[in-house]
């Protein structure tokens, strides 16, 4: 059974909304997901270093801070350096998924950031493998639209100054979803 | 009297206009401001060089060609390694403009790659300097808003698949403006 | 039978020797490397386009020009919009590499470029996969030690100003042939 | 007079040391340096902002762990949201530098994140301004000579396993003092 882990930090929960769908997308493609939250960047990030160590492909999930990963996303990206140390990680699976106020906001640092850590670890980076939202034009992309942002690298989803419950919108959550059952297809032909 | 060169390349039209409104800009802070057009990248690049090389401040403009600055522009970036040798363009200011259909679309990889020849020139980068079009979500953002999309880096813009006498949206080119007054104004300083 | 395109532009033949390289990788894996070079921004990308399209993965190498890959390789990358449209390269594996003067000189800019491409095109990311070259420090990796300069996003070659005869040296060279290697090994694991 | 934060983190005390070159260089350049200590990602950064916000301009400089800037200068980033939203640190200098065991190592990829904080808040950035440590190659470039390594977004210098006292080279610390100096002169212009 292929095993997806998604790794993720959620200032005020929206990103956590993320992460639950990317979740449904890994059940939906016959995978086992395994969400696994940070909570600060001072915590002990050994129990969730050993359960990410298990899975078959990690997706990391991040809310934007001043336009890159949150600093206990990159706590734990430092605490990772005792699996580069025997490449413990190399072939796996990894994607990135990043939740904003805005359209733009530097989503796509924050996402680079993410796959930067996946290839010092030697794993194999999935995107979203999406056309834009609307081909006539982003202002046209309806909040149900699957990658209404038109977000290639990664997921980059867009949250109002409002609840989780009713942000980010259907669209991003679809796109979420989309990238768990994508990478976790991706992983299962690897790992077979 | 300042001058600032305006380098682009345009293939539809939208990245002119959106040229022109940053010249606009310029000529508000009491500049002048001088358009440059990019015609393809097997073009003699020569006479724009040397009209670049008179400027105090450079601001580039692009496309985003699959994700980033047009062949054409790079093809331009490349002729200019003969300034590089000399580091001609070291201590002017740059600044640097993308437009696309979609909102995001990897246009801070283009607006990167710009800030990258800048560097390689021994430039000063100037940005937005603006905070998100709406500090209420992105979704709310009008088409009317300054920075609806929230770049820094520098000025993205995005056009619906529709005439440039349409599209972008008045927000957008009002942020050009704003990008070359502010460009305008940091030039005048150092060049004082 | 997994065969691996291996899409390059080279301008004084030095990255020609690393596309040979990594030629030589693919070799190794038991699949067939297809080399398909680039002459100039401005030829007909039609033939190129249609055998890259046959293979099962691509790899895109570049001389770094000004901080950047090459003109000729972004027309290239432009000409590939044709095939965007239908994603036809989606779930194709994609790696890249960078050939230039000096140990940075925004090497990674390049490689990251190339990335941006593959992720429009939906294909699945390749790295190096390689510790760094020395791990009591940069400055006592040897020419002959693999991941010398130690990039991870791609592989990052440096070559002297002299013929490509002599330059970059064996170790650039291993670590491109590491790559061809790994890329096809990955893809067949991918289009069993 | 004009003053000149720097606002570093340093892991094993190699940082420091560059930050003290850059001190050396704002000295040089008639202004006067202020060296701002991060200890970690949990500290209080209230007295830091302060101190910081009195400057004409700040340099951030950070150890590369994982590829990216530490844990503990993206939370001194992350604290600076306060400041972001006033926007109070508009129109300052802006500058950075990052030391790591290796040549390349994703040092651009840390600059970069400097980069983006940088332009979130309005700064403007001045890169290195230098040529290559070598015109005949970078191999061929002595642990004396300015740039060495070849960065233009920021410095990027590159220590061995050993102590701070004997690493990184003279012409790391060189490049260093050479920052130090440049925003110094041009934060002079600017605030004049």
């Amino acid at each position: 059974m292929t095993t997806i882990a998604i790794v993720y930090h959620s200032g005020y929960g929206h990103t956590a909304v993320v992460a639950q769908a990317v979740a449904e997308g890994v059940t939906r493609a016959g995978a086992t997901p395994k969400l696994l939250k940070i909570e600060n960047a001072a915590q002990d990030f050994a129990p969730l270093l050993e359960e990410a160590s298990k899975a078959d492909g990690i997706i990391f999930g991040t809310p934007v801070y001043m336009g890159d990963v949150s600093a206990a996303l990159k706590a734990f990206f430092e605490a990772s350096s005792k699996i580069w140390y025997t490449q413990g990680w190399a072939g796996k699976v990894a994607a990135g998924f990043a939740n904003g106020l805005t359209a733009a906001g530097n989503k796509d640092n924050a996402l680079g950031s993410i796959f930067v850590l996946a290839m010092q670890q030697g794993m194999i980076w999935v995107g979203t493998g999406l056309m834009p939202g609307n081909m006539e034009g982003n202002s046209k992309a309806a909040p149900e639209a699957m990658n209404r942002l038109s977000y290639s690298i990664g997921v980059g989803t867009q949250s109002d100054n409002a609840g989780p419950d009713v942000t980010p919108p259907s669209g991003d959550k679809d796109t979420a979803r989309h990238l768990g059952e994508r990478v976790a297809k991706i992983a299962a032909k690897l790992s077979a």
